[in-house]
């Protein structure tokens, strides 16, 4: 194919228009009251790539005491969606239009999803999240698709 | 096309093999602990359709103050869920094997996420959920597959 | 809830903004040449309602002798498509942002795709598509979001 | 997070347990008419990894001349579907329950679609495909679940 899709992502994402897209990042999550609900944090902030750590608690759970799959489509749509927003330029917000997840393993620890730009268009941007338990358990796999909207603010209106 | 899925739907679900489905389900749903969380409650257990009902809360939502997509993602995929677990026999647990989430507006009011069973198979469920807000806003279209694990506890192991 | 969606939806599909829709939509299909290549024909041209047909013939099989869950991919990608197209204007194209497809069933004789929308936005359009056999069987389910570009042609530049 | 998931693919991938599986696939291959009528061909077959080659032909394309999306998809569907089919054992066949795509560029060129597995369950394999033109563009991206279903024939019945 002679050509690798990661080399090419890395050049992509080395130049986010907004050199201050971390700031803005851990300023929008901030405002995520749901993130603080669920007790979810920024761990890592970079163009293109974004990861959210939750620890295990017991509140977060489904029926046989595994975190609940929403739950972790959460982190997973939160990651991702910032992944896209570091690409993106400082006067927009954006939207997620869609996402699939699938569940590969039951969550009993700590998580960490990690989102990452796939292909960042005019309108729409593409990304996936990985999740994993701290013990490297695979947990779940996304892709998704988000929508700038340019000229929106990213506070509530 | 010379058939209405819809009445085949109907005669498909009128006989849960569990007669007790309602109250296994309601059971199973309050184990989940992640629903307390966001004080989603169940509103209808009828075979083959679970409704859940979300109240609007400040804590629940994302940067713009609307609920966060993950957490209308969260009450898709249990409505979804419960009702294929309805069609289920009493000995078995489920899992979600993966779930696909439109989100079709922005969702500022309490919402209810209405599960329905598209194809009961012998191991794989294929259901959906659509969310609505109080307003009558189509908030959200969810497309899910479920694996019946037979034999198994619904419970904590 | 308060509201039928399906009520909601005829009446927001009663008018599209193109009235020669049928017309545009027929002329786009039959540009279509992987639609010639496999059989499919255009069955219903309706505001928001597409339906395609395609004959079962061997040469669309995978290797068990049923159609290929690509090709009844295909005409659900192209009457959801479809659908979205007719509530658009006239001097618009669309591109097929994402699909998701739930194969349900073994397909072993002639399919057709019926195409719906779900929710038409400005810029995106969600739409869906259910295949079935001549019998009745529901052979699959797919999602689709929809992205318009406005003032772009529909043939070949 | 202390874990390369590449590196734990590659592990597992190593050992597929029918020693003949690059053989089984090609034959299932060729019984799919479905690739034949669209020109595809089997490029790479490797434990977990399978790639399919796809020349650019007129029959193929839709109303703008672009490689119509469900072709697309078929050879995605294919690819990931071939390389779940080599991590399982001799005596079974696979279905594609679902899948779920994203089309990130037009395709007006030969493609290439590289399936790779992500998780091989007992029952159910969760692969990917991305599709690359053949000057590198990223055409598509799809996440797919596949089932085994064990002491099925993979021929017709």
């Amino acid at each position: 194919m002679g050509s690798d899709p990661h080399l090419r992502t890395e050049r992509r994402l080395s130049a986010p228009p907004d050199p201050q897209f971390a700031e803005r990042i851990r300023a929008s999550f901030a405002r995520q009251k749901a993130m603080t609900l669920i007790g979810a944090s920024l761990a890592t902030v970079a163009p293109g790539v974004v990861e959210i750590a939750l620890p295990y608690r017991d509140d977060l759970t489904q029926q046989k005491g595994y975190v609940h799959g929403g739950i972790v489509g959460m982190i997973a749509d939160s990651a991702a969606g910032y992944a896209a927003y570091s690409l993106m330029p400082a006067d927009c917000t954006l939207v997620t239009a869609e996402y699939k997840i699938n569940l590969l393993a039951s969550a009993t620890a700590a998580l960490v999803a990690r989102g990452e730009v796939m292909k960042a268009g005019r309108t729409l941007t593409v990304a996936r999240a990985e999740v994993y338990a701290c013990d490297g358990t695979h947990i779940a796999s996304m892709q998704q698709t988000l929508m700038m909207l340019p000229g929106r603010t990213d506070h509530p209106e």
